[in-house]
């Protein structure tokens, strides 16, 4: 069996909304994806770890906010390696609250959807919430972020209650210097540089800047480890 | 609200595979994703009307075949615009036998998985069908077909009884005159012409050649009618 197979879904990358009475918090996912087309209903799938999962189990209602494609890592790290438990993940945010109460995440996003849960379905390490869709706007004509490009061009990191997550190969042959962030799992290839923080494709580890920071978590440069 | 930002919701294009008794069958899908990571879960969302869900629910049994960006619109027709009830869907295609007995496409696919139903959820017009992963295989490094893709650049048609389905727009202003196939709702646009076909695009449809057939569904120049 080869899991490998399981990257070539495709998917895109979300904010997920939500909210437990006046608390509000979002989180990144990658699997979100349409069930009937009348009456329009969606679905998302949510760790139960996460604190979205509290939210929505209690309140029953989520929003989600297709990001477009040139959204900046540090933005994905800063909805999907912080936890709303330590802070305001939308404090600083451009945001609105949507018809349920629940947060809507404007900032990078495309597309926003709201819904109400109908149905939850236990698979295990998450829950399905299928939602009957209560709004619905088109915010830009840019082009949305698809997973692989994420993961590929951007050089994105999962984390680890992601359903699409993978652990790392311990053993590989090591060409180009790479160096992993000890906080989110970030990896840092000199062959893609970091257009996010203006570091050119080519540059090593070692010649960034004492100052330059994890452009997914924000952690300093002596935070990172190298990949052997 | 604007269903339109439902499009931006980002998907695959897949084969699913299934079987009842001897009898096989193939259909194209857009909505699967993975639902965890341990052990692997594969969910797929079908109709309730088409042939595979009555096969699904009976062997429990499936297989997700992800197309590559370069399938003909042809293969992705006849999948996805004919019934296994009326033709064998998989005679003249490449395909072997899976170890759950369902049937693997391996004609344009990327990657092959192969899964046994541990749950599935009724969601009205959908059944979503989740499965534990018993093989999964990259087939080649292929980039994989993303459904806006299939749509924009390759202009193919969406069937009725998909998730995703939205009905078209009675009104629009007519700039270049384009031709849908009265069979399975392809649109003929000229601007794009048919470059699996080997038309150019800005090939108006009145002078395409009177052998020329619908791409999607191969069905003649005659089918068409002038979208108005």
């Amino acid at each position: 069996m080869n899991l490998e197979a399981l990257h070539s879904i495709s998917y895109g990358v979300y904010v997920i909304g939500s909210r437990k009475g006046d608390r509000l918090n979002g989180q990144i996912a990658n699997t979100v994806f349409q069930i009937t087309a009348e009456p329009p209903t969606i679905a998302v799938s949510i760790n139960k770890k996460n604190l979205t999962h509290e939210f929505i189990t209690e309140s029953r209602v989520f929003t989600v906010s297709v990001l477009c494609r040139d959204t900046p890592l540090s933005f994905i790290g800063h909805f999907g390696f912080k936890s709303g438990r330590e802070i305001n993940k939308l404090e600083g945010i451009n945001y609105k609250i949507g018809k349920t109460g629940a947060p809507i995440v404007i900032e990078n996003a495309v597309a926003c959807l709201e819904a109400k849960v109908i149905q939850e379905v236990d698979v295990g390490s998450h829950t399905i919430f299928i939602g009957e869709l209560v709004a619905a706007d088109v915010v830009t004509d840019k082009e949305c972020m698809i997973y692989a490009y994420y993961h590929q061009v951007k050089r994105g990191a999962t984390p680890k209650t992601a359903p699409t997550y993978i652990e790392e190969k311990k053993i590989e042959v090591v060409i180009a210097a790479k160096y992993k962030c000890n906080v989110c799992g970030y990896i840092y290839d000199p062959v893609f540089g970091d257009s996010d923080g203006g570091i050119k494709p080519g540059t090593p580890f070692e010649e960034l800047p004492d100052d330059w920071v994890c452009p997914m978590c924000g952690a300093a440069k002596s935070e990172f480890t190298k990949v052997v």
